[in-house]
């Protein structure tokens, strides 16, 4: 059987019972190890659930995926997934490659990102599409997720922005000179909350001035900055984008929701316990006029 | 401290590891018990916790609350909730009287339908705003869901639909008899599938007729039925509503989702697994269009 585990949010202590009975009993124990990362070594990890395990990047996924699912028929292999397994289109593809070869599977389901985000107090039934946002680069600054935020907004949607996380990127700089292995990568990087308000305003300012768009949202709409969520060192930041750009949230990893004007009243209160300024974020709801539409 | 912890799907072993510490050592266990239910009873859960767990109803958490936060500024209190905590705005409020008082609060998250719904192939981050319907019944036959699904299909997204869940329903012919307590409820009630389906299908059927409405979905629509999610008696059924209407899909909790037209061929591949009758979902896949949106 070919297990998907997911592991939550945090730390070692998020996998659920049934979750660690599987992992330790497992054969084989992998972890997908680039599209999230939880905030706690591998290491920690293993100490904890008592069993070694295998790092799977992208490539072992996606070229060596009948490594991961030799045996699977007969024996029992863990493939671990931080948050829960089907957030990322790249573990349903592993999960079709078995079904191929008739190998039975089954999902541990876990928190993610896309449901504990709740804990910000905007309510997950007004969440639209979610969008992905990417580094700028100096020739490479994608807004295709623009769009989706505007379909989201123009029904008075919450739009949550999964932050980028750049996980073995090649450092061409390295290769040239010659490294080899580990050496061949950067360090991770992830992108902030600020870097992401701060990407947002851009180009809402660009389609302003160079196409004279009237644009869904701008420096000055509502946003909720999230850190670390479901850890003891949460931290979540509410307040105008053009505020979120000077805040720091610390560690990774973060995400950020753009609020909709359909916001209840409710989820106004509970928000406004994070505000940077409370002032400020009281002249925000009632100038952008949230929690008026129906 | 207040901790809300998520329970996860469906069994006593779906708690996370963090949350089992927490219960085995928290002053008072509460089981919140009327948004949702595990698919094992109470007395399981309180054998494996090894704590006696106190219901908390729907009276209990909005009326005397004070109860449930009394001394949880001094010793640890566990508030236990089906899925994730923040799924349903009732712990919200619960959370926000905590914070009124000063008390310490922090939340152990969960798997919930809201993304634990990704194993029935249908992207996450293709999904739209979640809709509840509700048991119709002679002379209350509600449509406001409709115009939320209308706004997620014109745009090409997924619809979540959750279904209805009539615990602690006072049953007034009981009442009227002189029944006390527990009698004066009836037993659970838990939405189909089939029933979802068949109540999709008539308020398509009205509009069209009594508005000549174009509807944004009808009975060759597809949609993904699910039951038992996370369980290993989990079972995903898709194909037209109309098909979906004669399907038994056992035991409780079912949600359904209605397939947005902007779907990626991974996502139709995966769904077709599922399929009730293969031709007939190619078929449907054709005719209406699905994945050739944008």
């Amino acid at each position: 059987m070919l297990y998907f585990i997911g592991l939550g949010l945090a730390d070692e202590r998020d996998i659920t019972v049934a979750g660690l009975e599987i992992v330790r009993r497992a054969e084989r124990v992998y972890l997908e190890s680039y599209t999230s990362l939880l905030l706690v070594p591998q290491t920690t990890l293993e100490t904890f659930y008592n069993r070694p395990i295998i790092l799977a990047d992208r490539e072992l996924v996606e070229s060596a995926s009948t490594t991961i699912l030799a045996d699977a028929a007969t024996t029992d292999i863990a493939f671990l997934v931080v948050g829960d397994p089907f957030g990322a289109t790249t573990h349903t593809d592993l999960l079709l490659r078995a079904r191929e070869q008739n190998i039975p599977t089954r999902t541990i389901h876990n928190a993610s990102i896309m449901n504990a985000i709740g804990a910000c107090g905007l309510q997950l039934y007004n969440f639209g599409q979610t969008v992905s946002m990417v580094f700028f680069t100096d020739n490479w600054r994608p807004e295709s997720w623009y769009e989706k935020v505007k379909q989201n907004a123009d029904i008075g949607l919450h739009t949550l922005v999964l932050l980028d996380i750049k996980v073995k990127e090649q450092d061409w700089d390295a290769i040239a000179r010659g490294a080899k292995g580990a050496k061949q990568y950067k360090p991770p990087r992830f992108m902030t909350v600020a870097e992401c308000a701060s990407q947002m305003v851009e180009v809402a300012e660009r389609r302003k001035k160079e196409e004279g768009e009237e644009t869904c949202y701008d420096g000055d709409s509502l946003a909720v900055g999230v850190a670390r969520l479901g850890s003891k060192e949460q931290k979540i930041v509410a307040g105008r984008l053009s505020e979120l750009v000077d805040v720091d949230m610390g560690k990774p990893l973060h995400s950020l929701v753009l609020m909709g004007k359909r916001v209840h009243e409710l989820e106004i209160d509970f928000v406004r316990e994070f505000a940077v300024d409370k002032e400020s974020f009281d002249e925000s709801v009632k100038k952008g006029g949230y929690g008026t539409t129906a």
